[in-house]
């Protein structure tokens, strides 16, 4: 765009900040500006914690979840209910339902989804490491709610079939219409879905 | 939003990030969720470029633009008009009018502009530093490219008022209808003053 370059700092950075989701060069850009005109102190202060989240955050050794323990509080928690595992994708999906104050039990945060055509398989997601924590600490009941994406779909059905296949008792998250919507405004494959698993009670 | 706090150090990161232009929240959230999750190296050459670009790009002596060197390439090269001196507010700006190529002058960057509802008078930024640099090295003519803000008309009104008093030729890049707009989308304030700066040639 320019017609002299940036000074190479300058540039590294934006193309570093380029790397965020969600974060053109334009942006990019604009935020380096900003943070080295207006806001420097605020700079340092991303730099620091960046650091400090990559040094003193490490995974739970239950659920996997970012934590500075060895085992987070959830699974710490002897208000849980142990006998219950839900099995999501990303921590920030588990902030979700913790947000929805609908769930009590444990969680396994998966950290990704069996993404074959991105080359990652049941091996590269460590999922040896689920079947272990559901072998060490037995549960009544493992909660699927991946995504309802093709990846997070795959993830489910591998999981499943794995899971049954010790004897676990395996279910997964309702899929329908969202609360709060008009039927107009839905589209077609989720009223399909809605209508296939409709209840009786 | 969260039953369950964030971990310290993801909360610091977020918080950090949160202070990022245009970044709320629930972004910043995400993008530290992604960075500790799918991109540690990314993250890490996000911190590292920050702590390069905070110490070792300076202020160019002559215009005030980021450079590692004292003088940066534009104030140092002799290909450049030198009697023609663009005043504009930020780094991000002088990049703009660069991109089109339709300046061969030298530039002034304000690094901010004179904003007395946020407590940002002519001595804190620093202006002094433009009439030294303009009595130092005297040029033909002063173009004054801050924005049509606000802040901007009133830095450029400021200026302007000084820089006429020591005798010198100021002027004020052109407001009007933008290129390739239709007259039916460009609002009524821009019509007006296309309409006021008519040109006759």
């Amino acid at each position: 765009m320019a017609l002299l370059p940036d000074p190479e700092p300058l540039f590294e950075l934006i193309e570093a900040l380029n790397t965020l989701p969600g974060i053109g060069k334009r942006t990019a850009r604009r935020m380096a500006y900003h943070l080295l005109q207006y806001d420097r102190e605020g700079a340092a202060k991303i730099s620091e914690t960046i650091n400090q989240a990559l040094n003193e955050l490490k995974h739970c050794q239950m659920c996997n979840s970012f934590t500075t323990e060895d085992i987070c509080p959830i699974c710490a928690s002897q208000r849980r209910d142990h006998s219950l595992l839900c099995v999501v994708e990303t921590a920030a999906d588990l902030n979700m339902i913790e947000a929805s104050h609908g769930y009590h039990g444990l969680y396994y945060v998966l950290m990704g989804k069996v993404s074959p055509l991105d080359g990652v398989g049941a091996q590269k997601l460590n999922l040896e490491r689920l079947f272990h924590r559901v072998l060490d600490y037995p549960v009544q009941e493992v909660i699927l709610a991946t995504n309802f994406t093709a990846e997070g779909e795959t993830t489910a059905h591998y999981l499943g079939n794995v899971l049954r296949d010790q004897g676990i008792k395996v279910s997964r998250i309702a899929r329908g219409v969202p609360s709060g919507s008009e039927l107009e405004y839905v589209d077609a494959g989720t009223i399909a879905w809605a209508l296939t698993e409709r209840r009786t009670d």
